[in-house]
């Protein structure tokens, strides 16, 4: 998606280790204009599909998958990081391994709201060793519901997540991967 | 407004200990096209003030804040509640104690997306001691922005948090408020 990628390249910072920041238009601080554009992007990429429900998990994939929701005028759910007492104990749940925060943490959704019917897509803002969407994956799988896709601002191309997702024949479309960045130069290099 | 409180009333569910869960709409299922009702609702309360930039808190808050940011046509920042290392190391700080998850937590923002310049309105999903909202004024102090008002989806009346919050001059616009429930009968009281 031209749009991303311009975001990408004037307002993106490469650092060491790999790191790309978007946190002034994607994940911190949010360009909602941008997200809505991302959402029609998706639903003409998924149009053919019958899309339900949107699941995410917190925090940076809520406001994209709001906003997108919006194009396919269906609810969304997102995955909670803990458990929390205002959760009702029937719960589906995954283990999350975060190289961000490097820790591994249980992430879950409430049954009531995952069941055989949906037809679910993933939506969610970076996609680098795929740990976060494989926990989705997870739960989407124990609840019986249909995976119809998985919807992803920006790929890190030169790590493994979106390779094996695409191996397993799941659907992915990122809107923007990045096959190469340098953080000396600042350079960054998109897939055609 | 007519529209969440026929929500809430429909779909909420009121449990002992002062609990009113509205998971299957407002914090874990999303509903976006109430969602999309809120902001518009907001917009028109909030149409005299130069609203810039709206901030919330991660998790619940954010997919609220996004579609609400839409009607305003301006970014919105989310608090977030942990040190990650994809924050830069220039953030303002505040402390917020969590009644439902028992525990104090820091909430942080980055230096860059919040500067004197800026005219905030402040989105969340619940009020009912405050803190949350409470740890985000902090925050705007520090930076020096100026805070043009509070939204929230739905205020507990009964708890002290929009009365301290009016009481200190901030104009708050609750689109709900609850003034008393009763978990034996499910029967909720709404504020006129």
């Amino acid at each position: 998606m031209k749009l991303l990628e311009e975001y990408i390249r004037q307002k993106g910072v490469v650092k060491e280790g790999n790191v790309l920041k978007v946190d002034s238009f994607l994940n911190h601080q949010m360009d909602v204009q941008l997200f809505a554009e991302m959402g029609r992007e998706w639903k003409r990429l998924f149009a053919d599909v019958p899309i339900n429900k949107i699941l995410t998990i917190e925090a940076s994939g809520i406001g994209i998958a709001c906003v997108a929701a919006q194009a396919f005028q269906v609810p969304v759910v997102f995955a909670k990081k803990a458990q929390s007492i205002n959760i009702d104990g029937e719960v589906y749940a995954a283990k999350v391994q975060s190289f961000t925060h490097k820790r591994v943490y249980d992430v879950i959704v409430s049954r009531k709201f995952l069941s055989p019917e949906d037809h679910i897509l993933v939506i969610d803002d970076f996609l680098a060793n795929g740990c976060a969407v494989n926990g989705l994956l997870d739960i989407i799988e124990e609840s019986g519901a249909t995976l119809e896709g998985v919807g992803i601002a920006v790929e890190k191309g030169f790590q493994e997540g979106g390779k094996l997702l695409r191996e397993r024949g799941v659907r992915l479309e990122s809107l923007a991967i990045v096959d190469a960045m340098d953080a000396k130069t600042g350079a960054l290099t998109f897939r055609r």
